[in-house]
């Protein structure tokens, strides 16, 4: 087993960072943008160059697949996004993609003179709008692995009342491709965006479980009317209801141990937010995040008490928009070990580590086994333009990935 | 003296309700605004149906003239505003504008016949953007009256980068005519909003003093990361900084004696808005308004020792991007006075009462002897489409605002 990092690999990353870059490190390629179309017409060019065959589906989900084994062979699927944050950096998603990209490159010129020697043919896929920075989150991956409906997903508007489809329609990328059938193995390659592997010195990790996490949103609704003369007990005042739950939410995470609970409220719309107006609405998007499913549980119960509090507080209504909740859980065992193995035989160990933040391999996790590869994030940072991994990191994970993948075509 | 409402005044109130309907009984006339561009429109071309010389100055301010006494002769200036919140009422503004066009119109045509019964010239007069709700509060009067710098405000932008000039000239009304000398007298009619005159019983009032207020926008400057994985010790969250200070200036006025002090914050724009990013940004707009200034002084202190607290606890930073202290003051006795004994004349006996919004006459007062008069809003409600009043007190009203522009111009 070789540790050299793909052909191809260095040059292709450092050529993808650049679309829709901001100019400070990071990029803004939110899903369905101009600039994540361009990165998703460079993505294909690369892919065709390859030999790829190129699907792109309903969802906008590309898939390049190189049939090494034969029509009905299984398949080995690897990638993550390149949708990204607003102000994002240039490594969360795009590295997992182009990073398969040329493993799958590699593999396919390696396999190429060698009949029956694959026994498994081999995908790169880059999924549809991960972030949920514009629309839902997983909204290519959850579609694919029959977690949520296509058309309904599709038909939701982002805030500018834009849908889905209309966005991906505007950038070319509503495909009408089917997608290939469930691998029978999913490997996702990942930079950390948490600090565990920094912690401990490692340059390779394996995400064993996933943290769960409460998504909820909630909008209260009030009642305008002026800032000024209106009487304070005749107030409906929305945000200040929202106020309150920003508060309690923040306090439960403080309250926990360290690496306990994570929790946040990230996003809040007010309505009409005009300085004179008292807020009639104000939709927030509350998180609780965790390893322990009970404590998300307790968490959730004691977050609908403080909603009905500050609901009477505030003399205003509310009601939920968004209810979703992941279940923590473990990714499989089988491929971690493989993917220890070679490791070993390239002189590393990997720690085992959790991913907090959520990626596509958990919904790829609901149907086929799922393995989720890291390399260290500086300070753990992700979703912002100073998410940095060492580029020495980055072209051992992409050679370990490789690794990895040759092992399960020819296992 | 008569009571009668002055001819065209329903029938105009009317009308001019219908542009920009919100179809529930509001408008949506925001500053510059196409709809505000037609209301704009429909008002000059009654201006000069009624035969004034219609002026739009630089600032988009419209003013329709009757030379009654001369061209150097004094004049006295009536009207309100026709911009709106974003989801209105069809009464705050309007009202006032459309009485003193009918009472202009009435007395144009009074005093057609009769050389020298006039000792002053009229103006009707309708102010750019009054309501603060897309450029700055009084952005046409502050700049009339030396207030404010005009070409500074008309390059502030609008929440979508469109600057007032930019916004003006897209509707037509960035205008070049000079606007008239200051007047010697100005008066504004305009409903209550607030529910003094509907406690009392009221079916007209007199605002004699103005409450004042300190508005405050405080822009938090925290760091973007993942919602996720970042330790929560290590977050710089400029939402949670928010939510603390939008509690604390809460409880400032439910501590206080009713009618007291009304504080809000009722603007809250949030960057990136993500719900997987933490906020690096949360600009927020704090108003505390009171008759008493050293109320307002101490509260004021109050909110910079929570600034500081929450920017701490939060580990954020802090700029203040607007810092407006309104003082609160009286208007003219002497004008109070005069419009006592023309409802006195009418046999109607008005109440004095506080206005607690601010108005164009609060600018106009810095210049020249104003008054207001004002008419019951129902429940008191404003910048809400249920914004109420009675026709049969909005003629009144107007029928008043009549009485005293003819004794102004008279004496």
């Amino acid at each position: 087993m070789q540790a050299r990092c793909p052909r191809g690999f260095v040059e292709w990353f450092d050529a993808f960072s650049e679309i829709g870059s901001t100019g400070d490190g990071g990029v803004d390629r939110m899903e369905a943008t101009p600039a994540n179309g361009a990165a998703r017409r460079q993505l294909v060019a690369w892919l065709r160059q390859t030999g790829l065959e190129v699907r792109v589906d309903r969802m906008g989900n590309i898939f390049g697949i190189a049939e090494l084994a034969g029509p009905d062979a299984p398949l080995v699927m690897a990638g993550s996004h390149i949708d990204s944050q607003p102000f994002g950096g240039c490594y969360d998603g795009a590295y997992g993609v182009i990073a398969a990209l040329a493993a799958v490159a590699e593999l396919k010129a390696r396999f190429a003179g060698s009949e029956g020697a694959a026994k498994a043919n081999l995908a790169v896929v880059a999924w549809t709008g991960e972030e949920g920075a514009r629309f839902r989150t997983f909204l290519g991956s959850a579609a694919y692995v029959g977690r949520s409906d296509p058309d309904v997903e599709l038909d939701r508007p982002d805030k500018d009342g834009v849908t889905a489809r209309e966005a991906l329609a505007a950038i070319g990328f509503l495909g009408k491709d089917a997608p290939p059938l469930f691998p029978s193995a999913y490997v996702e390659l990942h930079v950390e965006c948490g600090e565990m592997l920094e912690t401990a010195g490692a340059r390779l990790g394996i995400f064993r479980r996933w943290w769960g996490a409460h998504k909820i949103d909630i909008r209260f609704l009030g009642e305008t009317s002026h800032t000024g003369p209106t009487p304070m007990a005749r107030r409906r005042d929305a945000l200040f209801a929202a106020a309150r739950i920003i508060a309690v939410v923040r306090s439960m995470a403080d309250e926990a141990p360290p690496l306990a609970l994570h929790t946040s409220v990230a996003k809040l719309i007010v309505e009409p937010n005009s300085q004179n107006a008292v807020p009639s609405a104000a939709t927030l998007s509350v998180e609780l995040r965790s390893a322990n499913g009970d404590l998300i549980a307790d968490c959730y119960r004691k977050l609908f008490e403080a909603i009905e509090a500050a609901a009477a507080e505030a003399r205003v209504g509310y009601e939920i928009v968004r209810d979703d909740l992941r279940i923590p859980g473990t990714f499989s065992p089988e491929l971690g070990a493989i993917a220890e193995s070679v490791a070993a035989s390239m002189g590393v160990k990997p720690v085992s580590a959790d991913t907090i933040a959520g990626h596509d391999a958990l919904m790829m996790s609901e149907v086929c086994p799922a393995l989720m590869l890291t390399v260290p994030s500086r300070a753990g940072l992700c979703h912002h333009p100073d998410e940095w991994s060492d580029p020495a990191d980055l072209q051992l994970g992409a050679a370990w990935l490789t690794g990895v993948l040759e092992e399960l075509i020819t296992r």
